[in-house]
């Protein structure tokens, strides 16, 4: 059989490092005549590569290159995949695909939607009697895949967001001023506050940044926030926020948060600069507002150790689950010991799992809503532990850019529903796949 | 005589390391009895430090923490010094208080401003006999300082945007779609395009990102932008934009600043967000924006090794120039070659720099004004060459978080022209100096 790897939803630092570690695996195992395995392909932008026919043979990739590359080096995809009643002819193709591929095996890389995609895709293939196993690796910087202690991804961001905070503190400290001075981060999480809460490793005393974390799940008190800011400006002459983009007033509106145009998604973004004219306007201090956006998922020059053993060893797993029929699993990291930090891999149900989203949960937060419990710092304080040696030339990191050798087609195009989707990405795809712009044509 | 070093302005990921560095040079030349030196002091909050005679002591400051610790570690301030004929009882103070402290050597480190007041202080010594030698030491984010070829603080902010542009770009490209997705990141320059100029170092083919940069030294066009943009978005699927925070229309007004309230002090960001809507409103893309703000001048896990080197290179001339008599002087930085870099520190008189501003000259910038030029390149490229060993505990970098010993006063407080400004520091000023509350009380 061959093994399909597929990555989806937003990328982390070290996405690339599962798919890396996954194609070593299978590599162990043995690829081609002799091996338990023919080859490990790669899907184009996750499913909708799969649909599309459009596969990377990774028998030749330079993996060392591509566990050290931010982003995801096969593409990834946002798609909210129908069931089976709904759309039948998708999954008609699909299975078309991978019976014309002959893949046994699939390994899905991605958070709570794309565990739904595996649990899907396990029960649609026992019910026609494909021969596919369908194993979720898990990723997520949001760290919100319920069963899993922690998602690799977020162990990364956090590090690279706590780093920030604790560095920009010391700018703040040297120019403290009685007028006060305040700095807002504002941190991705639409509805979980887990990277917000990172940055509270960034100090250790109540006199250390951040001194306010502002989380999605805690209705957010416009007049306990002025309270405690102005409680710390008086006494420091500056103070630093963490602002989740998610925090919400308690009637369930967020902050901060618009649709534009004809389009009617809400999208966040600006929660930060909006804390930040509320503490400035009523408290009369200077202040400043970094939003790092997609720079704290892609920080690949300062990613945590651990998470990047992790994100392997969740990859290495799932190709055993793979070979062992263990259908519908994911490879969940699950907490032994805080200190020493211990932990093992295990399987659970994607179906289980899939589409929930775990919070941080309130015993982790302080009584007063605004900063983490000594419980929340002890779950969070191994997740960024360690350095990785950074791979520069010229003083630049030095990144996978390597050619992406496409699978020859076997069937025709696909015409079927969302085929506007399938086939949406432009030439080239992208740069690395300059190289192969007539393989990947019509992707 | 005694030493003085004092910090200025908005504070860099290498000023302490130019801190350190003074000190070491002044414990080389002897301190104490038997030395050419009696003490190092370092004044709290720069000038404002001197007035408040706010002193500490460095004899024994630990130089190796200090010198990888972001911020300032003494202290920084903003403050429009006046003219010696504007307020004579302030110069009066000051040189009560260098004669109090036996100070017969000043090193003032920051930026345009801060070289005025090395000129202004050597002119007003000078006109009254009092033995003072003062000598500016370069550091700015911004690469502003005239006659000086690149500024401390400087090529590690580049490095870090340059770095962060490359890493966001993986990330775009593995989810380009057809409708296309910007992303757009805000630099900080009020009037200087420099750090928007260095993400240039990103990329090396028109493919990679960013596609696009936006400097203040052009004037903004709307259109050319857009069709420029929707390009790259029909190629790639996606597009990254860099945007200097002070970019202006062509009638000079800027993008985006606003002032706030009674305060009509123009604050600039939100340009890149304003790029960022209008872009992505017009074509109709999806976009993602980023203002990294102060954490890219504070990145000091990330530093550039030769703007390491450099900000100790001119503080170790700086204190030569000091024990020399080279009044009124600033140890600045030439380029003697591009490939291999080769470089010198000469001496620059302040008054002949001081409060010019540098920009971005037009043949650095291609014709189209959206992209640096291969000269522009050539000048950058080896300012962000070489990375630092991160001394790090619990995954997070450790600072030079030391009690500073604090000198003690002899003279009355300071009563006159800005003394709400001279102790507008609460208590206490700095979690550093916490053990020290008592003697900086006032400060």
């Amino acid at each position: 059989m061959n093994l399909l790897y597929a990555q989806a939803g937003g990328t982390t630092a070290v996405i690339n490092a599962s798919a890396a570690a996954a194609i070593a695996a299978a590599r162990e195992y043995g690829l081609g005549e002799g091996g338990r395995i023919g080859k490990v392909l790669a899907a184009r932008y996750g499913i909708l590569g799969v649909l599309a026919e459009s596969f990377v043979d990774c028998g030749e990739i330079d993996l060392e290159a591509l566990a050290a590359t931010p982003g995801g080096l096969f593409g990834s995809c946002r798609f909210n995949m129908p069931r089976e009643d709904e759309a039948p002819a998708l999954y008609a193709r699909l299975f078309d695909v991978l019976a014309a591929h002959d893949i046994g095996g699939l390994l899905y890389n991605g958070g709570n939607g794309s565990l739904a995609v595996v649990a899907e895709l396990s029960a649609a293939a026992r019910q026609r009697g494909y021969p596919l196993v369908s194993v979720g690796i898990p990723k997520t910087i949001d760290n919100d895949i319920e069963g899993c202690d922690c998602c690799p991804g977020f162990g990364s961001a956090a590090k690279y967001l706590a780093t920030s905070m604790r560095e920009v503190s010391r700018d703040l400290a040297s120019m403290s001023t009685r007028k006060g001075r305040i700095f807002v981060m504002e941190t991705m999480g639409r509805n979980v506050g887990w990277l917000a809460a990172a940055t509270a490793l960034a100090g250790r005393d109540p006199d250390d940044a951040p001194h306010i974390i502002l989380f999605p799940e805690v209705p957010f008190d416009e007049v306990a926030l002025l309270a405690k800011a102005e409680r710390v400006l008086t006494r420091l002459g500056y103070c630093a926020i963490t602002v989740a983009e998610g925090i919400r007033r308690a009637d369930g509106s967020p902050v901060r948060a618009r649709t534009y145009g004809n389009d009617m998604h809400l999208r966040f973004g600006g929660a930060g600069e909006e804390i930040a004219l509320l503490v400035s306007g009523v408290l009369g201090c200077h202040r400043h507002y970094a939003a790092p956006d997609y720079l704290q998922r892609s920080a690949a020059h300062w990613v945590s150790a651990i998470d990047h053993v992790q994100a392997q060893a969740v990859a290495r797993a799932a190709v055993s689950y793979a070979l062992e029929g263990r259908d519908g699993m994911v490879a969940t990291i699950r907490r032994l010991s805080d200190t020493p930090y211990r932990w093992d891999i295990v399987p659970v149900a994607a179906v289980a799992v899939a589409d929930l989203e775990r919070r941080v949960p309130r015993e982790f937060i302080t009584d007063d809503g605004m900063q983490m419990s000594e419980a929340g710092r002890r779950y969070l304080a191994p997740l960024v532990v360690g350095e990785r040696a950074v791979n520069c030339a010229d003083g630049l990191p030095v990144h996978g850019s390597q050619a992406l050798p496409m699978v020859a087609r076997k069937l025709e195009q696909y015409t079927g529903f969302a085929a506007d989707l399938v086939y949406a990405r432009p030439q080239p795809p992208s740069a690395e796949s300059r190289l192969d712009a007539d393989a990947s044509a019509g992707l």
